[in-house]
C-alpha cells in the first residue's frame, strides 16, 4: 500500500501464553532507515485487521515515514468457558489490563503484552527507531492508550484517542469487564482508568482527543466530559475535539485520522533517523 | 465522513424486479450545490458496502466536491435455485449485463440498473448535476465501467479501471458466467466484452487503468495484455500503469484511488454547477 507494505503476522506470546496476532504498516521509508512507530489499540470486538481496513491510515502514514503497529484486542482461542459468548468480555474485549482473577488471569495479560513484548519484536524485528513511539486508539482502544500513556512516562512521545472508555470503572461495561477480569476488589481498577489516574498524575502528555457528538455510547460509556471535568481541575493538558454529526463508527476515525497521525509524527520525526 | 454523509439506501428496482442496494457519499460541498457523480462499480463477491469501507475514497471526494455512488453487484435473494452457491455466478456477480437466459433474465438486469435506472434516481433526489457523471470501478466493476462507457458515448465524462476484466468471453469465469446469463449463442457475448467493443469503437473515452503485477488473476482472468494489444493496434488512448508488488486487493485500490478521483474531478468539475 502506497509504496510500503500491509503485513500480518502471528506469533507464540510468551505473556498470554497464546498465539498473538498483530499488523503493521511498513512505509515506503522503510527500506534502509529506522523509522518511528506508532501503535494503535482498537476497540470491543475488533482483531488486528479493522483498523487497517477501514481507518484509511496508511496513506497518511506513507506520507510521514512513520510505521503503524495494531495488535489484536485480546487472547483467542484460550478454551475458557465463554471466552467467545459476549462482545464486551473475553475474546475481542481484553481492555488492555492483565488480568488477576480466574479463570483470565493465565491469559488476557493484554498491558504486559502491548507495553513490553510487542514493542519488543517491533523494535528487533522491524527496523524501528527504538527511541521514537507514540500511542493512539479507539474506544476501549483509547481508553488502553490513554492508560499505557499514563502509567509508562518516558515510553511515548505522544498519545491520542478517539472516543475512549474514559473512565471504565465508572461505567456498566467496564465495571462489568474489571469485576470478571480484576475481581471484587475495586482498590485494583484504578490502575486502569485514566480519569483515575489523571486525578493523581503529573504532568502527563498533552492529549488530543476526538469524540463524535452523536455517538451511540458517549452518554452512557465513554464520559469524556469526566475526562475533561479532572483535566481542567487539575490542569491537564487536554485538546479535546467535540465533532458535531459523528458516530462511534471507522467512518468517524477514518474523516480525522490524518490529523492524529500529522499530530503523532510532529513529536515522532524529531531527532534523527538512522540509517542502517 | 469529512463533513459530507456516507448513506446507505435500498429500494424497489424496476430494471431488477427486487430489492436494490447502494451507498452513497455526498461530499461537504452538496449542501446548496448540484455535485457532479462517480459512479464506482465493485467486483465480484461486493456489495453496496466493500468500497465505502475500504478503499479510503470519501477524502478525495470531499476535496474535490464529487458525490460517489455505489451500487450493489446483483440482485439479491431472487429464489433462483443456485445463487448463492457460486462467488462467480449469481449473487455478488452481476456482471453488469442484461441476463437473457433463463432463470437469470428475469432479474439479472445489472446494466439497464447501473446504465439508467440509478442515474435517474440520483439526479432525482440527491443533487447531482445531470450533465457531469463518470465512471470507474475495480475488477467485474472494471470491466462494467469499460462496457458501460464505450457503448454509452457521451453519458460519461471519463472511464478508469482497477484491475479489470478486460476480455470476459476469453477467459474461464467470463466464459461460464456469460453462457449462464447469455446462453450458449457466443455471437451475443461481445456486447459485454470490453477488447470486442474496443475493437470496433471510434474515438472511445480516453482510458486509465491501474494493474497490479502481483495479482493473481492477472494471466488467467484479467489479460490486461488483450487490452493493451487492442488499444494500440486500434489507436485508442490508454493509460495503463503496471504497479510492481500490488496484489488484486482493496489495498491496491486504496493505494491509486486518490489518482483516479483528481483524474475523473478534472473532467467532471468543468463547466459551472448550479445553485439550488
Amino acid at each position: 500500500m502506497f509504496d510500503g507494505w500491509c503485513r500480518y503476522f502471528e506469533h507464540d506470546a510468551a505473556t498470554t501464553g497464546t498465539k498473538m496476532r498483530f499488523s503493521v504498516y511498513l512505509p515506503p521509508q522503510h527500506e534502509g532507515w529506522q523509522v518511528p512507530v506508532l501503535y494503535w489499540l482498537s476497540g470491543l470486538t475488533c482483531t488486528e485487521e479493522n483498523f487497517m481496513i477501514k481507518a484509511g491510515a496508511q496513506r497518511y502514514a506513507a506520507e510521514h515515514g512513520v510505521m503503524l503497529v495494531v495488535p489484536d484486542t485480546s487472547p483467542r482461542n484460550t478454551g475458557i468457558p465463554g471466552e467467545d459468548t459476549r462482545y464486551d468480555m473475553g475474546s475481542g474485549a481484553g481492555f488492555y489490563l492483565n488480568a488477576t482473577n480466574e479463570p483470565w488471569s493465565k491469559h488476557y495479560q493484554m498491558y504486559d503484552y502491548v507495553a513490553d513484548e510487542l514493542p519488543k519484536i517491533i523494535e528487533e524485528q522491524f527496523n524501528a527507531r527504538p527511541d521514537a513511539a507514540s500511542i493512539f486508539g479507539h474506544s476501549m482502544g483509547g481508553h488502553g492508550a490513554l492508560v499505557l500513556s499514563l502509567r509508562n512516562p518516558g515510553k511515548y512521545r505522544s498519545v491520542s484517542a478517539f472516543s475512549p472508555i474514559c473512565a471504565p470503572t465508572q461505567v456498566a461495561w467496564g465495571q462489568q469487564a474489571f469485576k470478571n477480569y480484576l475481581g471484587e476488589d475495586t482498590s485494583t481498577w484504578s490502575q486502569y482508568d485514566a480519569v483515575a489516574l489523571l486525578e493523581k498524575a503529573e504532568n502527563p502528555l498533552p492529549m488530543l482527543v476526538d469524540q463524535g457528538m452523536d455517538d451511540e455510547f458517549l452518554k452512557e460509556g465513554l464520559r469524556v466530559d469526566l475526562l475533561e471535568e479532572v483535566c481542567q481541575r487539575r490542569g491537564h493538558q487536554l485538546n479535546l475535539r467535540m465533532r458535531p454529526k459523528y458516530d462511534h463508527s471507522y467512518y468517524f476515525v477514518a474523516s480525522f485520522i490524518g490529523e492524529h497521525i500529522s499530530y503523532h509524527a510532529g513529536h515522532l520525526t524529531q531527532g534523527g533517523s538512522e540509517g542502517v
